[in-house]
C-alpha cells in the first residue's frame, strides 16, 4: 500500500508506546477495517515532522476485501492528515523495507526574508541569501557510491554506511530552494545532513571543495548545520 | 497593517473571551512589542477555519519604533500560524474596514477521488465530478448590484443587503476548481453560500438559472449547501 501523510503531529513513522505515530494510526484504522489484529511494515522510518507523498509499507491479512477497495474504506477512517493512495495484492515474500532499491526524498526551503503562515509545516525558513551555483556544484561531489557516515547521525545500528548517492538537485523556484536526493538508501539524518552541508556552502560558511572533504573525513562532528524535519518529504520508494 | 494566517486551529479573526482568536493573538504580541495595550481594528472577520493572504488591520501606538520595523519584530513574537507582511504609518483617521472599498476572497476545491492530507486545511474535497462551464454560467448572472440577502446566514445586524459583486471566476486547474469573488463588501457566510449554490449546479443538483431565482427570492431558506471554511482565504483588502 502507498500513503501519504502530513507528519506535523506525529512523532514519526515507527510505533512507539504511548505516542502519536503514523504507523500506530494506520495499524489502528487497518485492525478496525480488516476485522483482526494487524501490523505493517513500513519501507522507511521517516522522523517526527517528515512527511511523505509516497510511504510504501505491507501487511498480511486473511479479509478478502479487494485491495481496491481498502484504499477507499481505510481513508474513511484514517486521520485527515494521512491518507492512502493504492493498494495492490503482493507475493507473500515481498517486504516493502528489504525489497526497495531505493529512496527519493524531496526537501524545501522557503527562502525569503518573511515567514508563511502556509510554508511553516511544509518547509524550512532561511531568509539569508542563498547562492545555489555554489550549492549545486558542491552536491555534484557527493554523487555516487561512498560512505556518508560523516552525513549520518549516531543512534541507527547500521554497519554498512556506504551508499550510492544517484541524484542530488538544487533548484531555486521563486522564493523557494527545492531539493531532490535518490540513493539506494539512505542514513539515518542523512538527507537532513546533506541539506544542511549545501545550506552552509549556500551562505558562505562551508565552501563548495568543503563538503567533498566532510565526506571524505567520515567525521560525524565535521558537519554542523542539520536541516529541520518540517522541509523534508519521503516522495517515493524505488522497487 | 497587512497580515497572513493559516485560519486552522482559531476560532475566527475576532476577539472572543477565552477563545485562541487571530485578533487575541496579534493583540497580545503587539501589546509585547509596543508596550502599553493595544488593540487592532480587522477590515474583516474571517470565520473560524477561515484563512487571509492580506488581512487589513490598523492600531493606533505612542510607540515610536518605524513602522517597517514592527513587521519583523513582530514576527518573532507571533505564532507560527500568523505573519506580519507590510506595515504603514497612516492618518489618524484611516479606518480598516469602514475605508474598504472591496474584499477579494479566494476558494479553492480539491476535485479528485482521494483526499490529500496536504490540503485537507486549505481545500474542500469534493470527489463528485463537477461541471465547471455550468459553475461559471451560473456565477455570470450573479454579477452586479443585487439584494444578496439569500446567500448570507442570519446572525448578522446587517440591514442593507445590496452589494456588488464585482467578480466571481470559477476555474479549474488540474485537479483543483479555484474560485475568485470580490464585491464592494460581503454579507456574513456570502462567499461560502454562492460557492455552495454552485457547487450544487456544477453536480447537478441545481440548474444553472436557479441560482439568478436564488437571488432574487430573498430567500435564505432556498441556499442548500455552504462551503465549508477551510477553503476559503481572504486574498486582499482593497483601498
Amino acid at each position: 500500500m502507498v500513503v501519504q501523510y502530513d507528519g506535523t503531529g506525529y512523532c514519526g513513522f515507527q510505533r512507539q508506546p504511548e505516542l502519536p505515530t503514523i504507523q500506530r494510526e494506520i495499524e489502528q484504522a487497518l485492525t478496525r477495517l480488516l476485522g483482526g489484529p494487524t501490523t505493517i511494515i513500513g519501507a522507511g522510518r521517516t522522523d517526527a515532522g517528515v512527511h511523505a507523498l509516497g510511504q510504501t509499507l505491507t501487511f498480511d491479512t486473511d479479509n478478502p476485501i479487494p485491495a481496491k477497495r481498502v484504499v477507499t474504506a481505510l481513508n474513511g477512517l484514517l486521520p485527515d492528515a494521512i491518507s492512502a493512495i493504492q493498494a495492490l495484492e503482493v507475493p507473500g515474500e515481498f517486504h516493502a523495507r528489504y525489497h526497495a532499491a531505493g529512496k527519493l526524498y524531496g526537501y524545501r526551503i522557503l527562502n525569503r526574508e518573511l515567514p508563511s503562515p502556509f510554508m511553516v509545516r511544509y518547509s524550512w525558513h532561511l531568509p539569508a541569501e542563498l547562492d545555489v551555483g555554489a550549492m549545486q556544484q558542491a552536491a555534484e561531489g557527493l554523487l555516487g557510491e561512498h560512505d556518508f557516515v560523516a552525513f549520518s547521525s549516531s543512534g541507527s545500528s547500521v554497519r554498512d554506511t556506504v551508499r550510492t548517492l544517484r541524484r542530488l538537485d538544487v533548484q531555486r523556484e521563486g522564493e523557494l530552494v527545492e531539493f531532490r536526493a535518490e540513493a539506494n538508501g539512505f542514513l539515518y539524518m542523512m538527507v537532513r545532513r546533506l541539506v544542511g552541508a549545501l545550506v552552509d556552502v549556500g551562505c558562505g560558511r562551508l565552501g563548495v571543495e568543503d563538503v567533498e572533504a566532510i565526506r571524505e573525513s567520515r567525521d560525524r562532528c565535521r558537519v554542523i548545520t542539520v536541516a529541520p524535519p518540517q522541509g523534508l518529504s519521503l516522495i517515493k520508494v524505488i522497487y
